[in-house]
């Protein structure tokens, strides 16, 4: 007998090859229809939201969740206009599908397109934010994959509520049947993580433990964001107001982000006057130091703790900071290579020759000079929406925009060629001369 | 303790962070080096393959292993020579490093480039080809990739010989210390898979029973082909003759490789005709037939054998092929979908309309209109050397060049600036304005 799951998967399945070739207008006119629906149904979805917020307050008196969960779980009619807002500037976005990203004549008549397509059914497993569900199903509408999405438990009416009204709105626009599909128990997951064939690409959002499970337990690719050890290098050419605030920004504006600073690294030379400084803007933001020796003997009496070896591998997401003095740049990005996540760090330095050797040097997937870690973002980054941030290398590394969830076919149109022509003492040779075409229009002579 | 192959990779590790920034030219002479050093040493090189291929005849003696496998093993002054050219050849390709990718100015003075960059250490496993030592190493090399080698425990003393060779010659022409290394047992695989933080993509060459032992043995991505079950579908708007010389050439011109064709599917309004046709010319190449019913009724009396449902979904590798009688191209692509391996897939037909509904529907990584299946090939679609073919979808799909030992790394160049400026009521504005610059123009600012 076939598994619940696995009849979604494959449904999901047949709804994607449908939805590959739908046209861009057909997906922005359902991702609006998406967005009107929510706003149309605010009712319905902030009952249903109510639900599992008064379930998980009752956990929360039993000591079984946090208020933080809750605050997390809960929607409001602000949320809602931001999901709203948030679906209709999906909309706007430019297609990821269709574009020709090589083409090459390989003989004379005998042409070869590159172009990007969707990747298929992606698996969407998140933690119990409601607005997850809207977000990653309008980006996989609008890269014209199907996905099976799995929220948490906790969500279990809220996602039943928001499923329900997008499946409709953009199934009623003329998207295929079946291409959004909801998991429900936790059992469900497991089963996802084998429906190998029928799921291309995980996307996990959650805690790095949990992104760890995923990819452990399946031989499906994962676009998995671990975690964000993110590092300041102050070095000797620093210009410490430069770096006064970059190391405040780092760490203060947003510390629950994944690109906020987790460790500095200060040059021995300039130790002395900085670490004092920065102490005391710290200080003032209620910021906890884990200094090195060297950086507590500067820093006596100002409330720093001493770090152990494991605070260098630690990302707090907290106003926490670790400290270490470093005898030079070599130092520095040997620490960071060492301990990093390979996702964000930064050097502040007035050298260029200092700053280039860090640039090439530190193996991470965003490396800057003279900014904020906090930068380090995909809407910054002038990528559109951001499906996640990669700290893999493979596929997408850094902040994942649209792009993340397209793949790409090649398309080669002859006239009948055969390779036995090409090969032996009479054999035509391979032109291999650059095309100026793309798919698009060369797809106008299949449609005359 | 840490064991050897852990070592080994960490080692690999370490020099794959300085490989990654040795100029295009360095690494080109040390290619060149690499191929006259095997020139150079061919004695000692044929005379340790000649201890593995004695161990293996006496295998063979006593049934354990096939002649071909032998065939397989054995090099001549011939294959050394071929060795050396394949190496020459990779020493005139591209770097696929440095080159930037995307370029824009976050605001005035705060500038974003994407730059390509090697991926790390790359995991490469294979069986008992010695030629694939060398030629897995030289695209490792150009690419900027350190490499943990594992062959077959059978050309065990062959590839000591190329490793020696090849590490003798690259490192004494300032290629860093370390950046290949060579695993040796069985178990060092086992090893191997377990090296996530130190490996950081698996190539793995053999059987498909092999490439899914190791997706499912790790954690780590592998770039992995499975099988190549490819399709040709004879329309019944089909140019008969151009149909006879695909199917022809699509399996009969080189039956074991992956773009051969394993199953035809013809249209019903033609099968009576082109059936007979195509049995003909098959039955003189001693192609066997594996028939649907209706496909076995046309060719009554022509040896046809009776296809079961396990022939859809078999990857014969060989003189062998199944046929279906098809309703229409509806039924065709259906078909397609579910039995295939994504690999390549054709339509013979001259009807333009018919052949676009094929491109589009079919989900394969290759879909060809009027062109033999067997073109899917990295060089013969200008990819340069093909390091294999992905039947995955993600980083890359269908042919795979040196792009794919490739990823990329971010570079933000600022002046000190922080992202609490660009929050809130007086926030400073991003101009997300396209660069035209690369980086590699953008560098010589850093170098004066």
């Amino acid at each position: 007998m076939v598994s619940e799951i696995v009849a979604k998967a494959k449904a999901a399945r047949a709804a994607a090859l449908k939805l590959a070739n739908i046209p861009t207008d057909v997906k922005n006119k359902a991702l609006l229809e998406m967005a009107s629906a929510i706003a149309r149904k605010r009712r319905e979805i902030l009952d249903a939201n109510m639900k599992d917020v008064e379930a998980a307050d009752a956990l929360v008196k039993k000591g079984k969740l946090s208020k933080a969960f809750v605050d997390r779980l809960k929607l409001s009619t602000s949320k809602i206009d931001d999901i709203v807002e948030g679906i209709k500037s999906v909309a706007r976005l430019d297609d990821p599908v269709g574009k020709t990203l090589y083409s090459i004549e390989l003989d004379n008549g005998l042409e070869l397109y590159r172009v990007s397509c969707p990747i298929g059914v992606i698996g969407a497993i998140f933690e119990s934010r409601p607005d997850a569900l809207p977000q990653i199903s309008s980006l996989c509408l609008k890269s014209g994959n199907a996905v099976l999405l799995k929220g948490g438990s906790e969500a279990k009416f809220s996602n039943e509520a928001l499923f329900k009204t997008i499946a409709e709105a953009t199934e009623s626009a003329g998207i295929p049947e079946g291409w959004i599909q909801l998991a429900e128990t936790r059992e469900d997951v497991k089963e996802m993580l084998k429906c190998e064939g029928c799921i291309d690409l995980f996307v996990p959002r959650g805690s790095k433990e949990f992104v760890k499970y995923v990819q452990e337990n399946t031989c499906i690719p994962v676009l998995g964001h671990s975690e964000g050890i993110c590092h300041v290098y102050v070095d000797k050419a620093a210009d410490l107001n430069k770096a006064l605030n970059i190391c405040f920004d780092a760490k203060v504006q947003y510390p629950a982000a994944c690109n906020a600073v987790e460790t500095l690294l200060v040059h021995k030379d300039i130790a002395e006057e900085f670490l004092p400084r920065i102490a005391e803007k710290y200080a003032k933001a209620g910021v906890e130091i884990r200094g090195c020796e060297r950086t507590m003997k500067i820093l006596q009496g100002r409330g720093a703790k001493e770090a152990t070896e494991k605070d260098w591998a630690t990302e707090y997401l907290d106003l926490v900071i670790s400290i270490k003095v470093v005898d030079g740049l070599d130092d520095a990005i040997a620490h960071i290579n060492a301990y990093g996540s390979k996702h964000t760090d930064t050097i502040v330095t007035e050298d260029k020759k200092a700053a280039l050797k860090f640039l090439e040097m530190v193996d991470s997937s965003t490396v800057m000079h003279n900014a904020s870690t906090r930068f380090s973002d995909g809407y910054r980054y002038g990528l559109g929406a951001e499906v996640g941030i990669s700290t893999g290398k493979i596929h997408v590394r850094g902040p994942a925009g649209l792009e993340s969830l397209v793949t790409y076919k090649y398309l080669l149109l002859g006239a009948g060629q055969t390779v036995g022509e090409y090969i032996g003492p009479d054999a035509k040779r391979f032109t291999h001369r650059k095309l100026q075409k793309s798919w698009d229009e060369r797809a106008k002579n299949y449609k005359e």
